[in-house]
């Protein structure tokens, strides 16, 4: 194998290296009060970074399987749905409504753009929807919308939320309970630090509510299942354990120094990224402000190949970043700053970006990106 | 956190030191040529554990999640199905397949008996099921079934098969292929040496064209999906990666000595445990042959109470065993052998629970169980 990559991805990201040792302790038997003691201490620590008194589910899958959870204990066939997409991951969620048969009603912006409470007023009330997609952060364009807002309107039309929050989730603020969301999902391996595999779902009060009537089929994902296990200590099947000890670990990285500090840090990443990006002389693709805490995405000058320049990192410089979709394949590449990063992580990057550029014939002068990174960096404490 | 427990249980079971080492390994990211080469890997070992020239799915779940993939692929609402239960896994997919609204006809038998294909052939012209659920090895009660002619039986009726082969795949024959078995599902965390939170499905063509018309809804357990992403060397949303990093090392090990010899292995710790606990004066509840070569059961002397007993082995020795359901709770202990076992760890448990039934007042002579195991095992490549 090759060496090992940095992970600059909007995840899986890397892992800080006490997790790793964690992950590689003796296997624990999920029906044991070894277990149930790592089970609650994770579910405590959950509950600290969603900002919620609510359960929290500990499902064994991606993050897409967890959003498939909300889908299934929330909805009955043909339920009107509003799936709010400005991206990838919202067109992910209309198709994985229509799989199961319902009246996804779509409110669909371009990629790039956010949505706008108003907009979402206005379709609420023609559609009728009992429920909404949202998408917090969206990692194909760098969005990050304003969540606050938007789930207000939900809940002033009577309309349940399912936020997708895989990779917002202890990046940027999220208050669960406060703003009124009613199942938001995550996933172990953006800003939780922890390896793929371990998905979550806040429940409401009145998510749990509806949970009792919806009737679409469910088993694996059925929330009532999971809550009667989870209550004894476990899960209703074998979940990866491992994982969950190794979560533990990672979540009291997050929140020894605080979810503020985490939220400023991510802030703090996003400016020194948009910093060295404009210091190159790149066009930024994501948003030119503190909303892009989670991810920066750049263009490439006319002429010079994103795709290359992406293998070029990988190859020459074991750091991993992410491309582009669609007609911008060519051109735009992403660049994470998620979880376990530092602005030294982000200065070698923007540094073998500058490098590499120039090497493909780019009219850009090494030496720039990185100083402009930390000076706009400034000092926020590091992962 | 108490201190590590030996786990002699139906899964999870220990790993060995070298997959918890590849476990710890920095996080690969699932969109990457590293990423690519370890899932040819897997995949190709695990069609060598399955036995199989199909495609096997990899699925980041329990073993229950990919039992519902199998349902939800091959199945149509309403359609019939022949749910075969001989313990608490057969019980489970008869709900599961409820759950989703088929028409489940049961074929129960008692906890403890084996099917019979004279029965499934009976079963199978009365009910005119499409498809069929089996359980391969049930820990509930350490019934190994004869699986071949239950699955003759089925391709004789033109019935799919669906085989719960969790805790019987890699640890007793199983082949795939030859046997003409549709779907057979497994999980990382028994006979495959690997922490919990992957699990597999090998598909055969027959499957693969039934998938095409069956409507129950799926998406994060589509296999059409699943097979597209794979062809590309990845998953549909993101993987375990670790543990498919880790899963590469365990197969490595099992194929390293041949799967012959894990059987023989499997085959010689039942013996083993069973030589044990007939030394200690205890009668068996699971089979007295070699099919039982996935778990032993036995009843502690009347009076001895079974629930204290594994609490003195976890707490006093650090090894854990699994315990009864229902009316046996308080009788029936199980010893699970399966993967990273010796003959020293039984040995080293017989003798604990000699130890402690002695201490709670039973008549048993200590020091007999570890020769007897020891004698009955003979000589075979250790795990």
């Amino acid at each position: 194998m090759a060496r090992p990559q940095k992970l600059l991805t909007p995840g899986p990201t890397s892992v800080p290296p006490e997790v790793l040792r964690a992950l590689a302790e003796p296997v624990l038997h999920h029906r044991s009060p070894d277990f149930a003691e790592v089970f609650a201490l994770a579910q405590e620590r959950l509950r600290e970074v969603f900002r919620t008194q609510n359960e929290v589910l500990v499902l064994t899958s991606s993050g897409t399987g967890a959003f498939e959870s909300a889908v299934v204990n929330l909805l009955s066939p043909a339920e009107r749905v509003l799936a709010v997409s400005q991206g990838e991951f919202g067109e992910r969620w209309q198709a994985l409504g229509r799989a199961f048969g319902c009246d996804v009603v779509p409110l669909t912006y371009s990629w790039g753009e956010a949505p706008a409470p108003g907009d979402l007023r206005d379709a609420l009330a023609k559609s009728r929807a009992t429920t909404v997609f949202l998408v917090h952060s969206e990692t194909s364009t760098g969005v990050v919308c304003d969540l606050e807002p938007l789930l207000a309107v939900c809940r002033q039309a009577g309309a349940l939320s399912v936020v997708d929050a895989v990779s917002s989730l202890g990046a940027v603020p999220l208050e669960t309970d406060a703003w009124g969301a009613d199942a938001v999902v995550t996933g172990s391996q953006k800003a939780l630090m922890t390896p793929p595999g371990l998905a979550f779902v806040a429940v409401s009060d009145r998510a749990w509510e509806r949970a009792e009537s919806a009737t679409l089929p469910r088993f694996y994902w059925d929330w009532a299942r999971q809550r009667r296990a989870q209550a004894k200590g476990s899960t209703p099947s074998t979940p990866a354990t491992s994982l969950v000890v190794a979560l533990v670990e990672a979540l009291g990285i997050v929140l020894r120094d605080g979810l503020e500090t985490a939220f400023a840090r991510h802030r703090a990443l996003g400016r020194a990224c948009r910093a060295g990006i404009k210091a190159i002389g790149l066009e930024l693709y994501s948003p030119d402000d503190d909303s892009a805490a989670v991810l920066t995405g750049a263009l490439t000058p006319e002429g010079i190949d994103a795709v290359a320049l992406r293998l070029a990192l990988r190859d020459r410089h074991g750091i991993t970043i992410a491309g582009g979709h669609g007609d911008l394949v060519s051109r735009l590449f992403r660049i994470g700053h998620i979880g376990h990063v530092t602005i030294d992580d982000l200065a070698e990057a923007l540094t073998a970006i500058e490098v590499e550029l120039a090497a493909a014939g780019a009219e850009v002068e090494a030496g720039r990106a990185a100083p402009a990174a930390f000076d706009a960096f400034g000092s926020v404490a590091p992962a």
